[in-house]
Formats: structure tokens, sequence, C-alpha cells
């Protein structure tokens, strides 16, 4: 058992997800820009370090969870970076979710120095991350996922192979193109519904308890049509993932007539402010667009 | 109890329809063009009338289950239809899938001569009518609604009155908004997916596990990375349905950009001849545009 573990990246979900590692008895070593989350750790055990390259050289397993591809760049091949430290017998996960492409660059140019990489993004949100049930999609070499479900079994529940390196984010991305739609469907179904006079909740009662079901609307419709749009998970991050989803289909000549729509409904409502709301907000871009708000009267 | 009752419309939906309520001991008046259809049921003890307002003349509530919206209006207010044999007391139930505005002419129409009218379209397809669990979708007076509650038992099981004439109507245009976004959401996830070299079983998997789930994908998923595209529901029905939400969107100016992209995903099913197929086939129309198949190794 790997038993000495480096922590990059201690935001609402890798504060969480350290903090089960250390109770599960691995010794680990973090590294954060900012100073008072590392406080808070070493005060739960950890040992902070001043860049990503100390992580790298006190550990041998990496983990990171920062927001989008460049930071992963510059956590895995940047200044003071892991690749500073890289050695034969390394092991790096990156739990982020990012490009499928830069997945691919970062396991190609790490590798070629010894280090073994994995592609490991979750879902679940902040939830999944405080009562370790995310759900792991993981992509690289097999027998290295398999050595490294004891350490996936301590954050989260449902984890999953997908394949080569990459294959973990293309997944991931695939889930975020449903998602969405879900939403989106459901949005337009309301917003169409409660125009032509009909009580949302009654919409979503039906649409609930037949073949249009979706887990989304059993979690977020309730709070839709109350009006409560509190994240869960912000819509800018939605959009950061819809950036990915688009880039990657570009990338491999896949047209997504559906995701572009998506895209841009997602891109409006960063432009409108409501980039910190939940993403079931989508909605409010088509009531505006439509002048009436899905809400019960009930 | 209102025990005779009139049945127009027997398609592979209200042929069975139509025996449960014999069945269930009303006394049946049945139309159809189809004789062969007229025939098997007068075998099963209904009694075969020359037009919809022979239809009418014989019974309490005549409920009809046509194709769309002009058929409707032909059984309706057309020539030797339900107009010319229109009294106070008749009670008339539309359980065809067509537009609110039609629903809600007839129901005027035939209003002002006396008959009552509800607009009671269904979602379950022939598995639901052959098994008399169609969920059935209400619109109009809600007295009515009330009074007519032993009739509809009869044909579904999840019975939802959903508002004033033309509701029923309305959200089965919603239902249909969401199950068209969720098949295509899942279509281009599969796509995308399978295109960037990961097995799109473990993408069905992934998304089944999680805040991506929707009933469309664990009822058809695995026959869609099968490539088993047997109806089911027919993609031409769909695009009827897509018809009625885009009308409708636009009579009500609610501008709906993703059932818009639908609307054209399905218009090209049918003329690439796939309008006889399950209308999770969509999927087919985006494998064509990105020259791979969303097929399983596995």
């Amino acid at each position: 058992m790997k038993s000495r573990i480096g922590f990059i990246g201690l935001g609402i979900m890798g504060r969480h997800m350290s903090r089960h590692l250390i109770k599960a008895g691995y010794a680990l070593s973090v590294y954060d820009l900012n100073t008072s989350a590392v406080e808070e750790l070493v005060g739960q055990g950890a040992t902070a370090c001043a860049n990503c390259r100390e992580v790298a050289a006190a550990s041998d397993v990496v983990i990171s969870m920062v927001p989008d591809s460049p930071d992963v760049e510059k956590v895995a091949l940047g200044e003071n970076g892991l690749i500073e430290a890289a050695r034969s017998g390394l092991i790096y996960i990156d739990m982020s979710t990012i490009a499928p492409a830069v997945s691919q660059k970062v396991a190609a140019t790490l590798g070629a120095k010894g280090v073994r990489c994995l592609d490991a993004p979750v879902s679940g949100g902040e939830t999944g991350a405080l009562n370790a049930s995310l759900s792991i999609m993981v992509g690289g070499d097999e027998g290295l996922f398999r050595e490294m479900l004891p350490v996936f079994e301590v954050m989260g529940k449902t984890i999953t192979y997908c394949g080569k390196n990459g294959a973990g984010q293309t997944v991931k991305a695939c889930n975020q193109i449903q998602v969405a739609m879900n939403f989106i469907g459901l949005a337009e179904a309301l917003v169409l519904g409660t125009k032509a006079g009909v009580d949302p909740a009654v919409i979503l009662k039906v649409l609930q308890g037949g073949y249009a079901q979706t887990r989304v609307m059993d979690v977020r419709g309730p709070k839709i049509i109350k009006g409560e749009f509190e994240p869960g998970f912000k819509s800018k991050l939605h959009f950061k993932d819809l950036n990915i989803i688009m880039d990657t289909a570009r990338d491999l000549k896949v047209p997504l007539p559906a995701s572009t729509v998506a895209h841009e409904l997602f891109s409006a409502m960063l432009s409108s402010g409501r980039g910190e709301l939940d993403h079931s907000a989508v909605i409010q871009v088509l009531e505006g667009m439509a002048g009436v708000e899905a809400r019960s009267r009930q």
C-alpha cells in the first residue's frame, strides 16, 4: 500500500476529500494558494508544502483537485510543478474536471519521466465529497486503476474504470451533456406549459410519473417551481464543462447540435450575472425570453 | 353512471382501450375507417356505426383516439361528425394527442351546443393501452373530470387533472419536450464518447448511476448500444408531437431553442426514412453526422 499521499487543491471539494484520506490513515502532504485552507488541513494532521514539486517529492501518490485545464497543466508541468520531482514509481491522479486532451498530454509528458497517471473526475458535488459518496470515472492503465482502488474508495462510492488516459474525462463530459439537456428539457417544458396557463407543479408531477422522468427533476424540480436556485452545482462550472465538451467535439469532428444550444444558454447565464446560481437556474434564461415565470401557485 | 360509450378510432391504441371498456361492462358503439378493426371489436360485443354522428346518437359519452389535430376536427366538427348529433348532456372525451388550440376550439364549438368536452391525451404507448396502465392527462371542467374518472380508470393508472380545456394537451406537449431532450442528450453523449474511444456501455452505466439518470436511458439505453430500434413509439409520431409543440410555442410567443433543434433532428429522421423506427433512433442522425456508431463492443 502506498501510504504517503499528496493533495493539491483544497477547495470546496478538495478539503473534504483530503480529510477523508487523513481519517483513513494516509500521511498527507498538501498544497493550495489559499493558506487558510492549508492551515485547516494541517490542523487535522496534514503537512504543508511550499509548492507542487515539494508535494511530489514527499509523496508516493499525488492527487489534484483544481478548477480547470490550465490549472492542471500548471500543477503537473509548470514551474515548481510535479514534473520537477518526477521519478519512476510516482503516481499522479488528477480528479479535476478538465479537457480529455489535456489529461492525455499530461499523462504522456509525465509518463516519459516514469510517472504513472490516471484521470479521475468526479460527480456528486460538495455533498458527495462531504459524505465520501462521489462517483469517480477513471481513465488510464487498468492495473494502476485496480492498485489505486483503495484510495478511491476512501472518497467515493461508485468507481468506474472507463478506459485509457482521458477516458474518465470523456465520460464526465458525456455526463455533463446529459445533465444539461435534462435541465433544459425541463425548463422548456415548464416555461411553455406555464405560459399556456397550466400550473408548473402539475407538469412536474406528470413528467416525474412517467417516461419523461429524470433524476434532476426529482432532486431539483420542486425547488425550481418555488424559485429556489441556491447551488448545488454552479452554472459557471457547468459552462466550463460545456466549453470542454464543445472543444472536444470540435477536435473529434462530432457535431453536437443540442449541446451547442446548451452551451449558448449557459453562456447567457454568465452574461446575465447568474454564474453563481445552481445550473437548474438555466430556466431563468428561457423565462426571460418568454416573459413568464414558471412558479407554482400551490 | 353513463353506460353507453362510443369509441372512434380503433388503431393500435384504440382497439385495446375499447376492449377494456367492453370488459368493464359498458355498451360500446364503435367507428373506424378500417372495417377489419371494426369487425374485431364487434366480435367482442361492440356495435358498429356508419359514422361519427351515429356513434354520438347512440352514446352518452363519446371517446376518440385518432392520429392528429385535423382528424379530431373532422370527427367532432366535420360532415357526419359529432356536431350533427350534438345535444345537451352529451360528453366528448378526445384522447388523441393534438394541438391544445384545437382541443379548445372543439370544446368551445361543441360546448355552444350543450356538449361537455375533455381533452385526455395519454402516454404509455401500446404496452400501456394493452395493460390498461396508461398515464392520462386531462383538461376541462374539474367536475366533469371527476364524473368521468371511472371511465378513465378502466384504461389507465395515473390519471391527472391538469386544468381547463387544452391543459391535458399542453402537459402532453411538455412531456414530449422532455422525452425528446432526454433521448437527444443520451445520443450526443454516446456519440461523442464513442468517437473519443470509450465503450458506450461504460458511458451508459455511469450516466444511469448518477445525476444524469433518465427513465428513457433505463428502458432504451441497453437497446440503443446494441443497435435495436424497433418501436416502441415511432419517430414519425414524436415528430408530429414536435410540430404541435413548435406551433403552440409560436402562438404563445415562447422561444424554445433546444426543442427547435429536437424538431430539426426528428425532421431529419423522417427525411432519411427512419420514421417507423423507435424515437430512440434519433441517435442515428447524430451518428451519421459524426461518422461513428455508438455500439458496444461488450
